[in-house]
């Protein structure tokens, strides 16, 4: 693993518990990267890791490791996961894939050339309410889909202490590559491929280098219209990740402040129903870190060859066709016109 | 009065309401006009016109009138108010005000040029959580406003009988000017000024010759940025009129819904407060047909001198600017590029 | 009409709105009465009453009187009350009915006798979602009942003014016949007659006679048990009248803040459905004042004989009925037992 | 461990998930105990136990063990509890401590004077939002307590398959000491001890020789009076363990189905707080499973001597005096009055 903030920590927890849940292969937490050693031997030896290391070429050289989970920043995406999967490691790696498409290309033509299983983070596929989710509309319950609309709210942005996620080197983007990655991600996830978008981007706090916020109108390659939008300057909201599909005979709404609810609309109105999966009984709700450990034990499967990683999992493909939305709004903003949407 | 529809019910019934609530001006229901006379009489009888009339222009040309209301179609909207304000009579129109922003630029030179007050019905401004809210955003307490998204969703579309409402002659549009026309006049008493909006509108239902839906992205003069929304095919949705406003240091959300919150975002969440004027205690709400005879209270007062109807009532001068962004909407949907709002 | 404030503004306002809305009988308001002159005739004046008396046996001696209206305080309720009805009057008198259950017996006796249409307050039951409720539980769709309870909680007892609603010989009780009444009646209404009941009653504030909260467990005839309570000091809540019903097939929820809302639930979890009567378009509320116009409209419909008060209006049978259990209640607080509820 | 069913699952991924969490002692897991030879292995084998033996004697003579966990059904409660106590065992026993205040009390004053650490698995003492709210009251911030109120209801009991938990041997009472005794510990937790209750207990399933239901009102020592009902028959409610408290200056709100939000009542309503924790950014939220894992965190840091296990932990007292309460509930409901709760 490359990583011991935040992401590490959610990372280590949901790699241990798959032990407890019949994992398709057994983990072991082998090695942990990062330059500060102070941190990392901390972290190291908090999350159970064997070993840690200053540099990630030493783990992608290193025989024991199986998979690659990259939790660094985005710009240190690209290069450390590129290399572990030409070393024939599988790779998690962290979104946004890259800091743009071009990048998340590049990631996704060394993963496919070196045959590796490649995973996306894109954690809230794993929800239990999305998968329930995904799997109405699949069934053609809901009829024909004609809106979809997400919005990834948070606040933390007006006072924040200085972070690589506001520098453009380090980051790509901000609300957009951040939160609005895993909206395009559901989004893609739930209803099909995005055909277009028209984007409103903008920085409001001075002095930040990249946005803070942005909004944008989509078309869909199956018909439907909807509206996409990400903040970081929204007073009251913590993490507000809402969506709502909107279909011929019924309707889906989804917020992940309260992630066990699925909202099941019909004709008369919305019935909330709890979606929390199999491990309790009815009522007893998952959290987001458990996300990350349904996340992995589809992941080991995948490895395992129990089954393929998509569609419920997100492949570097999915990283990269998420970039081309994101890579579109950016341009839409600049040219002030709706930007087709077209990959490689 | 023009209409003796839903509208009519609706009209008729505040104006004798506001009797009992010291009006300005005491209301008399001189004459109600419509082509059918069956269904003209029905309505006069019971809501207490004193007579029916076929014809408008006898209404305009009746000494006894001091007040015309316009709750006919659409395209109903124009001439008879024009030639109302011609003959000296203050004018209350439904909205949206007319069939595009030509039409309502028409009606308002011809209602400025006869002097007489002139209101376009955006009866949502007389929400009492409405008129807290444009107060809380005056007062400066939420900061510099950086969000406003609103979204209209109604789902009687799917299966609706044959109206006007789908006739473009009849309508000029579909959700945007029935719906949308709302959301905007609420952004813009709220927050202000629209400069941009990129759109896409959409007719879903096979047939129809006006839109079922529309989104958007839109640029505020203040600055903010924002989504907007309206769809009579959401299912589950049955008059989800719902806005949400950001700011630095305070947010507000709203569903006509639940007409009697208003959501008070600070630092650490949303609190519900019951906003509901003062008639009753506290917790004792009002319904959706008090805001109409909190609309015309608020006329009355206007036309008897005891205050300007703007800023809290909309004139026609709202009425017009309300539709250039209407229109700037179905040009951007054409264009496919974002489309400045301009007024004459 | 006998009474001024808050309750003469009340149905004042709703017997007018009757006259749109085809009512059996045709209103006119042809007295209001009350002791302070200037109180009087500033609402006599606003409300459109055609003439003021000090003294309501005035009234009851008018033979324009029709129907008698007692809004006055409890302590007022007994005497003109009965006055009317042995004058012939038709009576709706408020809620709760007498002061106790003996004062209420000889209310109901003395009306029976009369033979005049009789009506006790609970205007709560002309809510379209209570009385959608109670087509639900007759439809027999929630199978058998096992529970209900209710909730009344508002909080302004902390620091309010001086009121005939804290003098023991004015009100007879506080919390409990002020909102404990309407949960009661909604219970009978709903589940049916309460067998038994056992209460803890209190009075917290120093100094106040009567009491500020109950709390109560029931046992109804059906088989049902459930618990009631009442707060004038539940800070955080305005007007928080909540109560739920569990079938073995289905449940409904209700809470009065959000009157237009019944929730249904079933096996999944509860759907929000909008009940709120055919006056408007789905989705568009009414609001509290408009239980006072259905309540009208139905006491109008029983006085010309086109239906029963009952079961829908509540006679004073069921005010007296209430009255019982309000008595049980007391009883049970004293004697720190269950207490029987037992009609003469 | 004794006990590898649901509850099995719950305390063993607990107890591994505290190995990254900086515990005060390290988790190993030694022995898992039960008689189904196949149940146990299979258990034993997923959850990472290091042996499985048939007799939960072995465990309580293994010096290897020191800590006893007691996930058995309730009338396996006491027996090995007490053994493992006397054998110098630390112990965590499930709740309701004993079938009833007798057997909890034996249990009591066996941990008591074997000097060890005693545990009562009340879980929901570690939710971090009822932790805030013990916070909350505890700082006096709410002002003077008035109000308590809870319920905690599920449906599955309408049809549900033979259990133990229907069983009068096995599990003592139904809903009270399953449900009842959670709300009846937060009631304690929150607001102090109960003085008194009166209660209505019912079993309306055919053939059922537990309750599947109660209600019954409290006083505090404090003052405060409130209601509690349970039930296993509520059709449309999951796992609805709701509390409310009321002071003279604020109030809380709670919902186990959204555990992480906290309702802050102030004089205009409530406010929606997310309260989380700390392993987590803001809005990212926690499990049902993690209470657990939060619990054993407490209960490592008592064992090591780093803190008291009370007041936040249960004790063995707090579940005797628990059990005093579904005593006095049970008696009442028998006698039909109130019965003080008295503890010996």
């Amino acid at each position: 693993m490359l990583g011991y903030a935040f992401m590490g920590d959610a990372h280590s927890r949901a790699l241990a518990a798959t032990r407890q849940l019949e994992p398709a292969l057994e983990v072991e937490l082998v090695s942990i990267s990062g330059r500060d050693e102070t941190a990392r031997e901390e972290a190291r030896s908090r999350l159970g890791w064997v070993e840690g290391v200053a540099d990630w070429r030493l783990q992608v050289g290193d025989e024991r490791v199986g998979l690659f989970v990259n939790g660094g920043p985005n710009a240190a995406h690209a290069e450390p996961s590129v290399a572990a999967a030409r070393a024939g490691k599988h790779v998690l790696c962290e979104k946004p894939l890259g800091r743009d498409a071009a990048e998340s290309w590049a990631m996704l033509q060394a993963a496919e050339a070196a045959g590796v299983v490649h995973a996306t983070g894109f954690n809230y596929r794993f929800v239990p309410a999305v998968r329930a989710a995904r799997e109405l509309v699949a069934s053609g319950e809901l009829g024909e889909i004609v809106h979809f609309r997400a919005r990834y709210l948070q606040s933390w942005g007006w006072d924040a202490p200085p972070s690589w996620r506001f520098d453009k080197e380090a980051s790509g983007t901000g609300a957009i590559g951040d939160l609005g990655a895993h909206s395009i991600d559901l989004a893609r996830y739930l209803v099909g491929e995005i055909a277009s978008v028209s984007a409103v981007v903008r920085s409001f706090v001075p002095g930040r280098e990249v946005d803070d916020a942005y909004v944008a109108t989509v078309e869909f390659e199956c018909g439907a219209i909807g509206t996409l939008e990400a903040s970081r300057l929204a007073t009251g909201r913590i993490n507000h990740h809402a969506w709502e599909i909107n279909g011929s005979r019924g309707s889906l709404a989804f917020d992940q402040e309260r992630m066990n609810e699925l909202l099941v609309g019909g004709r008369r109105g919305f019935a909330t129903t709890l979606e929390h999966g199999d491990w309790w009984p009815p009522g007893h709700i998952v959290g987001w870190g458990d996300t990350f450990t349904y996340e992995y034990l589809h992941l080991l499967g995948a490895i395992a060859g129990a089954h393929e990683l998509s569609p419920h999992g997100a492949t570097f493909n999915d990283g990269y066709r998420c970039a081309e939305v994101c890579d579109a709004i950016v341009r839409s903003a600049a040219s002030r016109a709706k930007e087709e949407v077209s990959y490689r």
